[in-house]
Parts: C-alpha cells; structure tokens; sequence
C-alpha cells in the first residue's frame, strides 16, 4: 500500500483574489484505518480556507482524501498531514480542518488544527 | 443562452435610512448548470445587507437568480459576480453572501463572500 | 381601515429597574397584508429589550401587533414602524426586533432592527 | 423546447427477479416550470418498486428527470407522466411514486401515483 | 363582514380519472376568528384527497380560505364547512381534512373529518 | 383540599353529529401530585374522541384539568379516572387518552387508556 | 456479584382491571457488562404491558434493574430474562419489551421480545 | 398561602474554590401563578453561577423553587426575587438566570436577569 | 481482491428458540466500491430477523461486512448477496435487510430485501 | 471499592507540538454513583485540550473513566478531579472539562471547569 500523496491535487486559478472570501468544503465520508487495529475508522472532515492565487479543485480534493481509505493512521497525525498537504499545495491566507470521527468505544474525537490567522 | 445581467434588478427607496437596520434574505431554489459536465447544481443563498438609499426589490431579485438556472458557473465564480451585482444596483453599506450547494461526488460546498464592513 | 395606532399599547413599572435584565417577547402568529397583492404575509416577532421605567403590558401589545391584522405594510417598514412605536412608548435603554417573514416567491426575508446600544 | 422523452431511460438485468425486493430512489432536486407563469417549481421525487425482468440504470434516470428543467408541466400530470414512463420501459410488478412539491403561495401539494397492487 | 362562499373555488379537469391517486394539499397560513373572544387562530390544513372528474385550482383554494381570515368560527364547525364545500364543488372519490390549531390557554386542538371511503 | 369534580365540564352540542369525525386535544402542561412523596408530577395528556350529541368546551377542560394540580394521584388511577369523568359528561362514540408523564428516578412512564371502539 | 434476583420486584393492585389499558415504562439508563470483555453496555429498555391483577411498582422496577450494573450478560439472553421475571411477578395480559443498545464496534443492536398476544 | 422564603435553600462548602468553574442548572418543571388570572404559568429556569464559597444544594433549591407552585407571581418580577435569593444566601461570583415561559394568548416571554460580572 | 466470503460468519446459539422475538442490527457504516467507477459509496444496512437455532455473532458480521471496503458491487446485488449469505449462515425464521445509500450524483437509493414472512 | 486512580492514564508523543491544535473527545456513557442515595448517575463528558508534549490515549481514558461506576461522587467534585488528573498526567497548554449530568429530581446540572488559558 502507498503512502497517500499531494500530488494528486489539482489546483485552478482564484477568480477573486483582490477579495478575502471562505470556502467552506465537508467530506462526511472519509474513512481510514486504525493503524493499531486494521478496522476502519469514518469521520467528517470540514475544510475552510481563504484562497490566495489558487483554489484547491473538487475532484481531485476527492481523490486525495480516498487514498487514505486503506491507510493507517492515528486521528492526531492525519488531521495535521492533510493540513500541511493542502496548505503546501494551495499556500492559503488562512486554513482551518476539523475531522469529527465516529464513536470507537463509545467515545468520539474531533481535531481542529488550523495554519495563519483568519483575515478580519 | 445570454449572461445573466443585473439590468433585471429593480430598487425601491429605503424606508429608514436613519437607521442601520440589517436585512437578511434566503433564496433555498437557487439552480445553474456545472460548466464542466452541463449536470444542474442547487444551492441555497443567503444574502445580508444594510441597505444605504435603496432596497433590492424581491420579484426582481427572483428574476435576477432565475437567469442562473441555465448558466454554467464555478460556484466561486458565480457567488461573487452575485455579489457585485447586488453591490453594484444597490450601493449598500454592507453585504454578505453565502451560497451554500448541495453535495456532489460527497462533497459540499459553501462560498462566502463579503462587501464592506458590517456597521456596528 | 384604520392606521395601527401605538395608544393601546399599556404599560407597568419595571419591578427592578436598579437592573438591566433583557426581556424577551416573541409572537409567532404576527400576520399583515401585501400592500402589492393583498394577500396575507405571515411572520414572527421577537423583541428583546431591557426597561428602564416602565414595561410593556403583554396583552396590549398582543391588540397592538392584531392591529396590523389587515393593514398593508412592506416588511422593511412594517418592523421599522413597530420598534418606533414600542421606543416611544416605553422607553427602553435597549431594544431590538427581529421580523422572520414565511416564504413567498420561495424567498423568505428577515428584517432586524435595532434601538440604542446594548448594555454590558 | 423539446418534450420530455422515455427514451433516454436504460435498464439492466434484475439480478434477483426470483424475489420480490423493493428498490427506493429518492430525487431531492427535481425541477420543472409552471405552465401558467413559467416560473420554477422545485420538489422531491420519490419512486418505489419492485423489478420484474429489468431496473432502471441509475445515470439515465436522472437525466431522463433533468427533461423536466425548462418543461411547463402541472404537478398532477408531470407525477402521472413519470410514472407512465417508468412503467412502460421497466414493466415493474408494483411501482409507486410521490411528488414533494415546495410550497407556492404558501400551499404545499403533493401528489402519489401507483401502478399495480404491491405484492406481499 | 360576508360569509365565506365556495363559489370562488374554481376546479380543472382530473388529467389521469382512470387512476386513483391522491393529492395532498398543505396550508400552514390558514387563519380565523375565534367567534368567542374575536381574537385571531392560527391553524395547519391538510388536505388529502382523490379527485374524480375534477381537481380544485390551488390559488382559488387560497383565495377561499383567506375568507376565513375576518370570519368567526368554532374549530369543530369550520373543519366539518370547509369539507362541505370542498365535496360540494369537486366531488371526489374521497377526501379527508386535518386541521390542527395551535394553542390557546396552553390547549392544541386537532380536528379531523373524512368524507367517503378511501379506496384501496 | 377537594377531589377534582367533573362538575365543571361543559359541553355544546355537536355541530356534525351525522359525521364520524375525530377531535384530538393535547393538553402539554398537565401536573399533579406524587401521592407518596408530595412532589410535583408533570405530563402531556393527549385525549381524541368522535363526539356523539355533545363536545366538550375546551375552557371547561383546561379549569377541570387545573383542579389535579394540588391533588395526589398514581398515574395509573388518575387517567383511568379522567376518561371516566369524560365519558360520563360527554358519552362519546369512542375516546383515547395518553398521559405521558415526565421521567421520574430516570424512568418515564406513559399510560394509555381506551372507551369504546373507534369506528372505521 | 450475585445474581440479578426477581425477589426485588414490588407490585401493587391494578386499580381498572376491568379495563384492558397500556402501561408504557422507559429507562434510558440501562447499563449492563459485556460478558466476553467486562466493558459497561449502555441501552434504553421500553416496556408495555397491559396488567391482568398487579401492576409492577415504579422504584422497584429500577432496583431491580440496576442490579445488571455490574452483572455480565449478552443482550438477547438479558432481554429474554428481563420479560420471564416481569412476566412472572406480575402475570400481565400481554407484555413487549424492547431493548436498543449503543453502538460496539460501531454497530448497534437492539432486541424485541413480547410474551402474550396484545389483546385488541 | 405563604410567601415563597429562601429560609429552605442549603448550601454546601464549594469543593474548587480556588478555581472560576461554572455551574449549570436546569429546572424545566418550574410553574406558578398568573396574578391577574389565577391560571398556571409554565416556565423552564436556567441559573449558570460560579460559586465563591458555597454552592446550593440541588435537592433544596427544587424544594425552594416548588414554594412558587401556588404564587402568583409576574414574570419579571418572580426572575429577579429568585436571583436575588439565591445570591443572598451564596454570595456567588456570578450568576445569571433565564427563564422561559411557554405561551399565552400565543406570545411566549424570556427574562434574563444577571448578577456580577462574569470572570474570564 | 478476493471475493467476500460467508466463511468468516460465526454464529452461537439463540437463547430463547421458544420464543419468536426480533433482533435488530444497525450497521451505518457500510462502504464498498462502485463497479463503474470505482468510487466508494457508503450506506447503512439494517438487518432484522428472527433467530431459529442460532444467532450470528455481532464481531463475525462486522468482519464480514468489512469484506465489501475494496469490492466493487451494485446496489442491487450487494443487498442480496449478503442476504443469501446471512440466511445460509443462520437459517433464520425470518430477515429483512434495509440498505440505505448516500446520494450520487443527488439520488439516493435503497433496497430492502426479505426471506420468509415474519410469524406474527 | 479502590478509589478511583490517574495512573492508568497513558499518554503518546503529541505529534504536531509546533502547532497549537484543539483535540476534543466525547464521552457520552459516564455513569458514577450518587454519594447520598447510592442511585447510579449517568452523564456525558466533553474534554477539550490543546495538548503540549503528550496527548491522553483514548483506550486508557475510557478505562480512567469507568473506575467511576462504583465510585460514590458529588458532580461538581468529581469534574474538578478529572480535570485534575488529565492535567496531572498530559500537561496541556490548555484543557476544559463540560460534564452534563442527566435529570435528577426532574433537575439537569452541567459543571463546566477549564485548566489555562485557551491560546489564540
């Protein structure tokens, strides 16, 4: 199995630029696996960003997020890699993740990571 | 098929000027086409604004977003001309735009868009 | 049809006007006419304000906002003209009207007003 | 504008025609115009059956629906076209269809359709 | 003040009497008086019923019941007119109103009336 | 303190006697008292009757209701008793009652008695 | 730990056994140990009966519940004794139970057990 | 009847002091009197305090609260007796209330009284 | 890929084979892929039934159905593909499925399959 | 019965410590014991934390929080406790405990305690 990789995002040119406007993208169906356990593991992961030159492209956000779909990986350490990736690609004003993952043992868990400041 | 243009948009004068009153507008049927694929996108718009001297006429507003329902437009894109147009027939003291689309291929997709700074 | 008129509208000493504490009111069966169509507009009322002498009398306001009842009135006037008439009755250090209108055209609209500055 | 046409619907084999199993499909987004004022109606389209030899193809079905975008049709017989439709190119043993419409002048309506009895 | 008359509901031709189907029809704005008190209520109408040979138009079944409006009415009585009326003038295999008032004195009352037998 | 009387029930004659039809009455604000304990019990009654000659006014009701509010009763009894008390003043065709009381020790307990049996 | 014994359940005289009605008790709080890995289950038990001569008392019910607190038990065999001592202590008419737990594993179960025929 | 008196409140020694944490309580059964009319009000309490050196005791602030079962009482006036009562006998840090009282006549009113300010 | 397999299914023995009672297992978290384009979809299954000889364990059924995660299947088939599977496994009185997909391309679908007639 | 102790908390490397990021955990199913009448009490805990060189590992947290079933504890100290410990054991930069307890006595109380400062 691969390690899940940025290339695959695409990326097309910001049509408003001169202007400080949100995307909002939810994905309520990321799923990956228990790096200790090999059982699936599902959440929703809610992007926001501020676009700078150039806004992250729908369908390849999509194929990005399934490359986890057979990968292992703590809830801590994925929220934190798909930031860095996404920032990396798009270099935004401002980002902001929060994965809400369903219950595992009867206790859920959301990480909220973020990267710059949100523009007033 | 002709672009959409803010000709259509009628004003009236604003009862209270006086006062910086806010007015908050939702339009849950708003429809156009995805320039890639043709497939029609549905989204609902939520529009805020402080009006200066004059208010947007609602039939009108209706006429306005109906010329979206055969127009191909990237959701960034079109929130945005929206947003000029409004700005532009009604010279506001402040906007804000949030267009909120249904899911496609999963993923959903919010575009908020802001002109001016709310008065306090 | 006679004009809604502010003089049903009763008062009583505020029990405790050594205090700013918020009341808030809402009426949820608040219903005037289209002056366009003449067809009945439905929407909600909450007002929230704190007193300074004097409150007002729920039942009276109750005659009060029925007045409207079979009046024609735009909604940005209609909520504009309630808040000057309920400042000028019970003068509030603060009040604020929030006017939720049911849809029509498929497009619902709000109106929010606003009479002095919030206390801390 | 072209008619609406039966003959964009595809079908593949039923994989269990020994067992009477029902198919639900839910289509939140339908649209068509009104005939009288040529504005849009947006509802929901609910379709329920129970496959004989073929079921309709999942893609085709929604751009048979997608027909009814720029195509004037009353509620009560756009639901009834449908189920026409439907019936002729699948030849289900029980198919039923309810139509959602949202609410124009502030009335709801929705329309059920049924073809054949449902089995036990 | 004149009483409400069923000769404003205008009706148009059943497009599919050779299929029993129902239409249902909400009216969430319906409004009367209340002939003790002349204070206004506020009620949902749901109307479910299968036409025969013909249908009520929807914006003269609007008009009817904005009749109501200045008119006063005990719940148990203006249920049971409203499906006289609605039977007198289309006929219908079956018909079957729901009427649900919100509260008064902290009471909601719910009044239902049926005419015919509904077919299988 | 007295026992709660169903001399205060009113009724009117039935406005449609010839009609089998249903009048549903949710009363969310009902409370008595625990009999072993004293403490407040409080409950949603939910009564539906097809009225024969007579219904019973719905002021009557709510005052005959209010007369539980300093009286202790097991939920058991007190329900049984209501219906009887309606019955006996009302002689309906058929009546239900569902009195869901809040929870008490964590457990919520709901009874739900019958008079006759409802017509088709 | 001893065993969950029925010897707790308290019950006291049905007051209308001439009348066939529900009882309907909810404890939301059901908790109980998973026999093969010692961890707290957690559930919601419902419970109908109609009584025959006793009905079960309240806080007896509870203690007899809590008892399962620290006992290990598979859900279809604690629901299937939970029914044989309700049944045996109050020998109702009819009695259901049905018991939801929370998700293990992220898939929830739930249990439905009935002892007589629900008299109509 | 007598007056509602806080001689009935207990308190026990805050186990934090040292710490600002919040306590929330909710009394969703809370009812008293209509001055005017006799008839229950319902209503539900929410009090949010940081406790100095006491805390209440819930068991005693459910019995303090039920003195006001046979009270009349206006809204505005039974919020603020209740905050004051409470502050004198716990000399909180802060504390606030907000009671919410269901319909009448089908306006629903909320008073929200504070003390203190609340510490960061 | 390897096919999924029944083999992993394990069953124990039903408690309570004198007793016809329901068990009901919720599984929202169901993914497999779709054969056309190899996206994943998701859905939640909903398996009923009534046990004969032995039940299946809750572990084993999670492993088998986590078999679909990277197996491309239709609707259609998957559904009763796992029913074959669960009947020939536990030889059930009875078992109803339920399988509820999330939206492509803005249609949701779902099938519901059953094996015998549920004894009364 | 051993009291409750943190030294079966464990921790893992916090793998982003460059970056200030919100982990939020849910625990719905806490349940200890009332320590006046031995009655279970059940709650759900919402701990929120920015972690510095360690995070809490959730299969640990679970097994801290279940050796409060047995253990006799008033809410607003066994929150503070938690608290306590989770900070003892993980040294966040930030952390904040919200422990919602359901009704007892018809009464819901939350205890809201937070640890430093939330970091901008």
């Amino acid at each position: 199995m691969t390690e899940p990789t940025r290339d695959v995002l695409e990326t097309f040119e910001n049509p408003y630029p001169q202007r400080n406007y949100v995307i909002e993208t939810v994905q309520p169906e990321f799923t990956s696996l228990c790096p200790k356990t090999g059982h699936p593991d599902f959440g929703t992961l809610k992007i926001d960003y501020i676009a700078d030159q150039v806004c992250y492209e729908l369908k390849s956000l999509k194929l990005y997020l399934q490359q986890y779909r057979n990968h292992g990986a703590f809830y801590e350490r994925v929220t934190n890699t798909i930031l860095d990736d996404l920032v990396a690609v798009t270099q935004p004003r401002w980002m902001r993740i929060e994965a809400a993952f369903t219950a595992r043992g009867g206790i859920r868990t959301t990480v909220i990571v973020e990267h710059g400041k949100r523009p007033e």
